[in-house]
């Protein structure tokens, strides 16, 4: 059975404003995507939620954004691709000069909010944010972790054209449309209400076995990270749950 | 005789606006001190002066700042030691990331407008910003570029304490006060009206020899660097002048 | 003959970055659509250009825009209608505060780049655009200035249930499609490259005459005003000839 | 017995960052202090602040600050007077208009953080201020709130030659040293830790009688207003304790 991951958005406080648990959470998961200060952070922050993550041994990731911090790089903008080529360069590069005091190191970049969705619709803008991330690994491997749907191998192959890895993550408390996307918030059915449903397709998840739509069809999505989130202390609840049964995945 | 070379502020242009003749100073300088976003600046404006520096073998420099564009980083700001430690991470780390996908990196670090001034009035702020540099240049050099004066010694210790080399800059437009400091631009004397009392200066650091101060006593402040000015085409014509001059440093 | 007015983006400077020949072109304009803020311009330059605009006379007009400076608001942004009606109330009272110490008013609102066009295109933006008029007009009128088409009449009917005034304006230099809409920048013909056809558009404007569309249809296109440009010393001749034929519109 | 009221910061969310208990203090003061944008808030987030306060009636002030939202307006920054005078009136300007379409009123400004204090240290910025009040007020009074001190009466002279009237804020929770000014946080006893203590304070200043300095020297300090904090639900049983010993006042 492969290793599933957690994995949850974090450092996500700006200046003043705290949000998110993130002292709680840490201990639970084990990928923590930085905000690099385009929607959210900034470089002190940055740094506090590095040296807590290197405390937990949670691997680093950069969460980087649209530069809007008002919208929480929740709005759709229009950006030329070079214009997110650059950016995403420019805050993973801020994390690797925050990481590099503490003899950490950035691991993968998982995109936040409006940019991950429109890349995903955008076929020049995923390729933007591959040449990104290809320019800044060198050598090494930097993946771009995307949300899994049936048609993985498809972006596979278009994120191999650039030598960029893709790991790929599923949401546990999330339904699904028969087409292997998430419902639409629009819908009341959007959300798993129930723990017992969250549950049950964290572990058909983790198992590598299909999932069930909310039309009830069956849904083969690989996964190689489940996105928790830790926004208040009641989620810590849920996600702990959610590790013993990821645990498992392991063995 | 030892090598100087001619730095100068590059990239700080931002967004539509547009500073400086970038273009027409880059064929003649060494060294460019390139904005990083805080003070001036934007990722792509980042990436296209990485790209012209590159074109002309020119050593790139991350000049970062105080984040305040709208007072383009000139506005003294009370800012902690660690905040400052983390800003400079920051900046430098997101110019590294911008040069990574141009075969290019940044080889040393002059801090821009109040932070490079309040670095040398505030001892702890003088640290932060060497801390900064020892998390960032790992076991290469790199080099943070101050103002020469006659106490270029005690700088160098303060310095060494991190483990990080000090590169001493002179002006050749700038007239000196007796105790070796810039003359204030409150003072009708403080910049050097007539083109050759800046060329005599320029050769006086170029050659190790004492120059003068506004009164007349001979100040003996050994450079590494010549920091000159494109703000504007006329500007360019001092600049090919000061080349000459340096050129012959190398010899 | 109906009065038109020539009209100009003005004040687009922002903290250290010059932009514009606002000195050259504002003797030669009828109404300055001045930036506040968001897009371009800072308190400081809001105050220098509302003296300037009130030194040769000018009508001042807020310039609203969506909060993007890097992009100087021409990226276009999902922002919900009651974000706009507050964006645009924070904005047109802004300059209203930077106004009260000239003895100045802000006598009309021009939304800018990806907002104008959004609103243009979005029914609920535009009515979210009307609304924030409607609350800050009070007694008096706050005209709206907005694209001139063939369909000026349902807009006007549309602002007229928020009891807001419209005034429409045309451009001489570019080239309008059948349908009386601007012709894309994509397209080579996007802009009349020859003055005479400029100054001939700008004479049918004028005289309340038909057009001729890119494919020789002719349009009827009412206008209150023509927008020029003052973006180098160049463009201030071409207002100068405008201002000539639309001078004679007054008479 | 002279009218005093509770003042309380209000409005100071960011976006998608949540301060204070605004919706738990706002039935118990008097005056509101809104956040206008440069230190925290947005127009969105002003617009829900201008409503709350309407809905109990509490008096609106502008509450203006250094362009510092990662700061939060507490970092001291060299701004010319010039620059203060524009930012002022931008800023109350634009809450003016936020409240233009809720028939609500900015009735007093008092500026925030860093600026509040750098107005008290520097005539020049306190001219400045005075200057954006005396600007915006027209023929209606806008009073400036400012930190009461035994030397209330040479503030009031110097705000009259601008012909701006001062409202005189004083604080229970807080120790005043012999000069009566407060006593600096970095001592212990800056801050009154027990409730007594504090309501002791408020009653003197409510009846007008002298408080106690940290070393036991009776101060003679006038106030208009009682400054509050509504930080925390807990913060809020402070609030309602001060509001009795106030209610008092005005009878």
């Amino acid at each position: 059975m492969k290793k599933v991951s957690l994995n949850a958005d974090i450092g996500e406080s700006f200046g003043a404003w705290k949000m998110g648990a993130d002292e709680l959470i840490m201990p639970h998961i084990d990928c923590a995507n930085i905000a690099c200060g385009f929607h959210a952070s900034d470089p002190l922050t940055m740094m506090d939620t590095v040296r807590l993550a290197k405390e937990y041994g949670v691997t680093i990731g950069a969460h980087p954004a649209y530069p809007d911090l008002v919208g929480f790089g929740r709005r759709h903008m229009v950006c030329k691709p070079e214009e997110v080529t650059a950016m995403v360069q420019y805050q993973v590069g801020a994390l690797q000069g925050i990481c590099a005091g503490e003899h950490a190191k950035v691991e993968y970049v998982k995109p936040h909010g409006a940019l991950y969705n429109d890349m995903l619709n955008d076929g020049p803008l995923f390729d933007a944010v591959c040449q990104a991330i290809a320019a800044l690994q060198g050598n090494d491997e930097l993946p771009l972790m995307i949300m899994a749907t049936p048609e993985n191998h498809a972006w596979k192959e278009r994120a191999a054209q650039f030598g960029v890895t893709l790991w790929f993550e599923g949401f546990a408390d999330r339904a699904y449309d028969d087409n292997g996307k998430l419902r639409s918030r629009k819908h009341d059915d959007a959300v798993h209400s129930e723990t017992e449903a969250m549950l049950e397709q964290a572990q058909a998840f983790t198992e590598g076995k299909p999932i069930t739509s909310v039309n009830g069809t069956p849904l083969s999505i690989q996964i190689d990270s489940l996105c928790v989130h830790g926004d208040n202390p009641g989620a810590i609840d849920t996600v702990k749950q959610l590790r013993e049964i990821v645990k498992g995945s392991d063995e």
